[in-house]
């Protein structure tokens, strides 16, 4: 291998400029299969996730695969209680914990779950490789005061942050109870993924017309925002305990509050391909834990 | 008169125990017509209000008229954008006007609104008499960043710190946007308007089993909202800009925060039947100013 092999190109620069910026995505959504015919996985699937950027299975686990996945959540939740592993996520005001990490490679139950063979082979149609998996984690969203989330690319942050080179990874979402409308489900702008929002990297010269905006690395601009939500409408994952939505790396998504008693549980698995191993960050800084995002 | 008349029963105490608790409704929903047969309100309409608390009637108002609605507004806005008036009401952080209350009374266009024959028809049959207005304002919920509005009974407030003696008074929010699933619409749930919550009103002696819930004055416990919401669900208002809903002074209801593009502005007429005029605050402190809840 020569010298300039090993430079990797930026292809979705983020954070660098003062002004925010869309760019054309330059990766498939959909890679084409690796493993001959598409027998477990139906075109229209394809299709369908190739266009919106996402796809929503209801009743992909059965309710007593569902009761399982909590049991091992309270479990969890129990045992690390007063634990310092810094896997274990906790709300700011209330020490209550609020996500684990790394769970497929910490617990039996979830390691199993990512590995579930039906789930898997869906995912890797998609990625058309083998896949790993990038990171994981339990959130438990409670009733009466849970957060809203704001919009964002995950591959934004994947790839300024952790090195992640290409558009080749998604995420599975798998609800441990009911999603309705007004529990704070997850938004996602349909199409969206087929953009890359170019975030600002630095406080802008006009800063002043801009100061009732929220200032955050990584934070799309409300413009692109606007622009994509005029264009594409935004989608509701709603659905049973059980569902399971896979959505791609770079699909804009968030999620508002939720004050009604109702809380949300969820485990979330990101698969990357193993052709898109994570390089160096391309933020030029040194790269986030392994337990945030898998290097080994 | 004698002395005894003139004392008026407290029949739904709040603020006044440690504990909450849920007290049935004494008043009715649907009052007895003070207007002969009901020939301009269907009798369908009536029964379910009687039943959910509340009634959303799509298109009410044309889009031209919502127009000129959010013509006034914007021209209001822009009028007030300096002003000291208390009627005024802006955010905390970014001096934004979020309402300006009594445009019945300061402004035309709204105060003909408010006596909007086929609107006013209405009221009068829900509550059985002639009619004022007890409150009203208009509100401008941007996008992006709205806040949440956590459950309340407007009633508790208008009860203890107004001195609003019986439930026969019920709001109209006319929706001058598009109000969706997403964008933090009015959350009710249908049936409560029944039932009382009386809310605690000092730091409860078991204070340190509730450390982690919110305690502030008139917010319904949530051990009763869980109550509620299991027996009754959770109804959303949603529906085209023009969209009139009008609910019953009792009934619990709130709205998540909105991190979307789309605002959700909206004319708020509070009308209170001509019988249930107020008195003293059952709180035994001052009453709120006029702009908040006409006396005269």
């Amino acid at each position: 291998m020569n010298q300039m092999k090993s430079v990797v190109e930026d292809l979705y620069p983020s954070r660098v400029s003062q002004k925010p910026a869309i760019l054309e995505r330059r990766d498939p959504v959909v890679y084409p299969s690796a493993f001959g015919e598409h027998v477990q996985v139906s075109g229209e699937l394809l299709a369908s996730y190739e266009k919106n950027g996402y796809v929503s299975l209801k009743n992909f686990f059965s309710p007593a695969e569902v009761q399982d996945m909590r049991d091992e959540l309270s479990k969890l939740w129990a045992e690390n209680r007063d634990s310092e592993r810094k896997e274990v996520i906790r709300e700011p005001a209330s020490r209550e914990i609020r996500s684990i990490f790394a769970v497929h490679r910490d617990n039996q139950v979830f390691q199993r779950l990512s590995q579930h063979p039906r789930l898997l082979a869906l995912v890797k149609q998609i990625l058309g490789s083998d896949v790993y998996i990038h990171q994981s984690r339990i959130n438990y969203k409670k009733g009466f005061s849970g957060k809203e989330f704001y919009w964002h690319s995950d591959f934004e942050t994947w790839h300024v942050e952790d090195g992640m080179p290409r558009m080749r990874a998604l995420s599975c979402s798998i609800a441990l109870e009911d999603n309705y409308h007004y529990n704070g489900p997850l938004l996602l702008i349909p199409g969206s993924h087929k953009k890359f929002v170019a975030c600002v990297g630095e406080t802008p010269e006009d800063h002043y017309e801009q100061s009732l905006r929220k200032q955050e690395y990584g934070v799309p601009d409300q413009d692109s925002l606007q622009a994509l939500v005029e264009q594409h409408g935004i989608d509701a994952a709603v659905g049973p305990a059980g569902t399971v939505t896979l959505f791609d790396c770079n699909i804009m998504h968030g999620s508002n509050g939720n004050i009604t008693p109702h809380p949300r549980s969820n485990v979330f698995i990101v698969y990357n391909s193993v052709e898109n191993r994570l390089k160096a960050p391309f933020s030029g800084q040194k790269p986030r834990p392994e337990y945030i995002a898998t290097r080994d």
